[in-house]
């Protein structure tokens, strides 16, 4: 798929069919995700994944898209890496850049995922639920599937000559 | 150029050729940026463009890779707008997502580009250097131009099984 096709055509896909994932996709995501570029290379994404019912129905026990994730065959949390963090505002846009690499690998493989920011409310259950040390600060979680038939809407977006502030 | 091609194959370019970019090409940039995905499709990106020699030189003063800014024909200043911020982590992470955007886009229409942070140290002073509101918050420059011929060194990664912290 053509990088701006994607980039134009990507949405948040919250419905899903039954069909699995493959781990091979899920590591192509991951990885994409890891091609993100970061201050100083210092790669501060780090990546659990939950496909395991028990934990999955856990994890959707902990934020009020409970049926997305309950649905999702495979959900993978994000989190940053405290340790070799050096500015969180850096930091966080790197991570940013990498959900954008998954989100756009996911839909490159015809699948369909959505970028959950809410569950950051219960961070620190999430890390507890996954048994991780303090160093980890959960970024989001994405919920990965086959897209479900019927509509997947998109908001719009502002023109972009609303968005320019300045010309020189 | 086939996105997971442009995941893997951009990198940070920081020597340009003497060539212009067209502003067809500059609108096109922050378009696929301003699709990323945002928190509650709040949208908080601003764009300002500077190719004009003076302020060119001006904003490359601002910055210790003051020659980067100053060989690329142009520069783009990524602000969030305070105003319609509802998250510091959750808005940072949006502008991430928009730059890396923004950053593949530049490589699919076979343009180089480099993602500046250091530049945050003068966050006021671009500001004011570009006389935009309080309100607006740098968050990056981006400098764009043709890639010069030559070697565009690419940092490694690290193998995506030493990023997996948990599988469930």
């Amino acid at each position: 798929m053509d990088v701006l096709e994607a980039i134009y055509t990507r949405r948040s896909v919250r419905q899903y069919t039954d069909e699995l994932v493959s781990r091979e996709e899920i590591l192509e995501i991951i990885k994409a995700g890891s091609w993100a570029p970061s201050g100083l290379n210092n790669q501060p994404w780090r990546f659990a994944i939950v496909r395991d019912g028990e934990k999955r129905e856990a994890l959707a026990g902990l934020t009020k898209y409970r049926h997305i994730v309950a649905a999702a065959p495979v959900s993978i949390a994000v989190f940053c890496d405290r340790a070799v963090m050096y500015n969180d505002t850096k930091d966080h846009q790197a991570i940013g850049a990498c959900l954008q690499n998954m989100l756009l690998a996911a839909h490159a493989l015809g699948l369909g995922a959505v970028w959950l920011g809410e569950i950051l409310k219960s961070a620190d259950e999430v890390r507890d639920l996954f048994g991780l040390p303090k160093e980890l600060e959960l970024m989001a979680v994405v919920a990965v599937g086959r897209p479900a038939a019927g509509a997947h809407p998109r908001p719009g977006r502002k023109p972009v000559a609303e968005l320019i502030v300045g010309e020189f």
